[in-house]
């Protein structure tokens, strides 16, 4: 399967980054690094920035050995942990390939986990003395902008023993007078994050303080780099996808979904599928009580895909909703009390509504004493009522599934759409016979 | 429902912003204002700024009239026109406390949708001539520093038209020699965005250029304002948040779950559940149709859940892989080819192997003969191959519905995972009993 390929090398450079970057994902790796090496050189920095770690790291692989060196010094040290993270066994030759101070800070932040603070920050940031005049503070600073440090924003005040004392923006320093010190002007009501801090966590700090970088601090207190707020976004819409996958059934992909090879594809669903599958076997093993009953009255089969489906839907409702006021911090575990009250309310209602729905399908329906016999009103009845305790049960299993996962330690995305609706098919079927069994004994059955 | 109140005024001046936010979602609307009102100015200020616009105005509205000036000559302009927009009737009363420059560039910014670049942007920002030295560039600035524009990180070359020109970091002024002028160091090779983009387009952008701040031009180019980072973080929550809603099969919320009236809620979501509950009545009508083969061969019902839920939940898989790949801009209109070519095989591989155990859980059951009688064989590959059937159909379907939705301007999210799952049922029920009189007439049927 060969899409179409960008202008071959040679025959003309008026390959743009743009151009590039519509056709990346139908383009083989020999490909793109094809595309890459025509394009300007400016312009295909600009292109490498915005790529995936992953990305890079094929990108820089790729590359004979004696070009390799000016792309991995390109990088920022966060971004080149990221990047040589992703390297695999080729991790020891990229970091041989950066200076001896960037190593030796790259190695720190390879020790940190991928998803927390520290994962995320970079260890370059502006840095100014509390004695220092506004006027030196602002030379100092425009020393330190010709060095890389990350964001020149704000400039952070640390003590001798690495502890940071207080914060001053630009903003600040440029709008006071030339003589005040900065301990008078900087603000000492920081807000922090420690280096083990979850991604998500920091990224709900963020939304909550618009903040364009958070010191990271250790846990005395010393400063360790800063988390900046352009990687957030990055971290808020993988945060996202994830729960998204995870709420559709789906291991979450580690790549884009174009990217994903087919067997990785096939492995990330199949889990799931199989033990959603098995899982759904116990409604087969359910049905099989009821064979006799379903034997008198064949007609109660016909109801059953639409019941189920009712719990199910409600129950994805549920805990779609829950799980992702969960994952903003709207909702937390000792919140299920306030939950499930009005989940029971909510439940009620719409199982209200579907049954009366239910019932009137059968009740109303124009052939209703051929397909349902003379007891229509009865089978009406079993199909109304099954609904209300059905949707009602979807309701609160949705709900509380979320809590009763995070409260055992597991992510609450794993309650997902699928899983509840799988759940709740077993306990409908149950239900559904029951409630058959009271209405119609006696006349149908 | 008196949940436990903050301590009340006077008691003690205790509470801190921390403690607020804690209880927020308990309190009513007169405990918050009395919460806010005990912080001291500077926490309360912090704490104003991190609420939600509906939240600013219920604190606003709330105050008394002698209070509320100076709580919205706070708020930047972009802020303080969403406040505006979320206060229904009392708009006019707050527009007419701002000062008349703010009022004149709020009126500007609600002219533009809440949800496009115009109506994230800020009008202020900082600029500077082309033929300005770096000298005289860095004291403008200074002097603008003073004056509340929303960031000093980039300042922006417009010309006499009010044509961006060029953009200049504040590292670029500060590294450069003091003599150049800003034409000579200024970056030319702009992202911009329209007024009129999408908020979604806009974060794509952001997360794609790793800037902290984007130009917005109008339709000749003129520079209307810029976006910020810190602004974007807070759209990319809001755009998952309701895509996450929708793909549950809810209407997306206004407001927090906790903060979401019953009302609401029930609306909100009855709204798709009797939409799916009325199309999934479809599957009674269709199994109507087979009501004197499941009279001869009970046993068919049995499976019944188990197939539909394997129909539903490869389908959820699928569509929410896909409509997340869009959201991300990873999966285009035009890439439906791709798509579908990919998952016809994953369906069939998925199927396969679903099929393979469904299978086995009939014909090798431990009493398989007493319940499924001596066909079992022929009973195990109906259910065999109907589970093949029905996962390739809901994986082929998941993933093509959201281009059938965007193609014909819908929103692709609205095919979630439960309508996926209803669309597949009626089908699903079709091919079951189709399979099951081609494998069974003669001898169970």
């Amino acid at each position: 399967m060969v899409p179409e390929t960008p202008t071959p090398a040679g025959e003309t450079a008026a390959l743009s980054a743009e151009d590039l970057r519509d056709a990346w994902h139908v383009l083989s790796a020999a490909e793109r690094l094809e595309g890459f090496r025509l394009l300007p050189r400016h312009e295909a920095e600009d292109y490498f920035f915005s790529l995936s770690p992953i990305d890079q790291v094929d990108i820089i692989l790729g590359l004979p050995a004696s070009e390799r060196r000016s792309w991995v010094r390109l990088l920022a040290p966060d971004d080149a942990a990221d990047a040589i993270q992703a390297a695999g066994d080729e991790r020891d030759m990229l970091l041989g390939l950066l200076d001896e101070p960037t190593r030796r800070e790259v190695l720190a932040l390879l020790a940190y986990k991928e998803d927390v603070a520290g994962g995320l920050m970079s260890p370059r940031y502006a840095r100014v003395r509390a004695a220092a005049t506004v006027d030196e503070a602002i030379s100092y600073l425009k020393k330190q902008a010709r060095e890389r440090v990350e964001t020149l924003y704000y400039a952070y005040v640390i003590d001798a023993d690495q502890r940071l004392v207080g914060v001053v923006s630009f903003r600040d320093l440029f709008a006071a007078s030339a003589d005040k010190i900065v301990a008078q002007i900087m603000s000492t009501d920081l807000v922090t994050v420690s280096e083990d801090m979850d991604q998500e966590a920091v990224s709900h700090i963020f939304a909550q303080h618009d903040l364009l970088a958070i010191p990271v601090l250790d846990a005395n207190g010393r400063m360790k780099g800063i988390v900046t707020v352009d990687d957030i976004v990055d971290v808020v819409e993988e945060e996202a996808t994830e729960d998204i996958q995870k709420l559709g059934g789906t291991q979450a992909l580690e790549d884009t979904y174009l990217d994903t090879t087919f067997l990785t594809m096939v492995k990330k669903r199949a889990g799931w599928l199989c033990i959603l599958f098995v899982s759904e076997m116990l409604t087969t093993t359910a049905m099989h009580a009821y064979e006799d009953a379903l034997a008198r009255a064949v007609v109660l089969a016909v109801f059953l895909p639409l019941l189920i489906s009712s719990g199910g839907n409600s129950g994805s409702q549920a805990c779609t909703l829950v799980i992702r006021a969960m994952a903003l911090g709207e909702v937390r575990l000792k919140d299920w009390w306030r939950v499930i009250r009005r989940e029971i309310g909510i439940g009620l209602t719409l199982g209200l509504i579907l049954g009366l729905i239910g019932f009137l399908r059968v009740a109303a329906w124009p052939n209703r004493e051929e397909l349902y016999s003379v007891h229509y009103l009865l089978v009406g009845a079993t199909v109304g009522t099954s609904l209300v305790g059905i949707v009602m049960w979807g309701t609160i299993s949705g709900s509380m599934l979320p809590f009763i996962l995070r409260r055992v330690g597991f992510d609450p995305a794993s309650a997902s759409a699928p899983f509840v609706a799988t759940l709740v098919d077993v306990s409908g079927v149950v239900l559904y016979f029951t409630l058959a069994s009271l209405f119609l004994t006696g006349n149908l059955l």
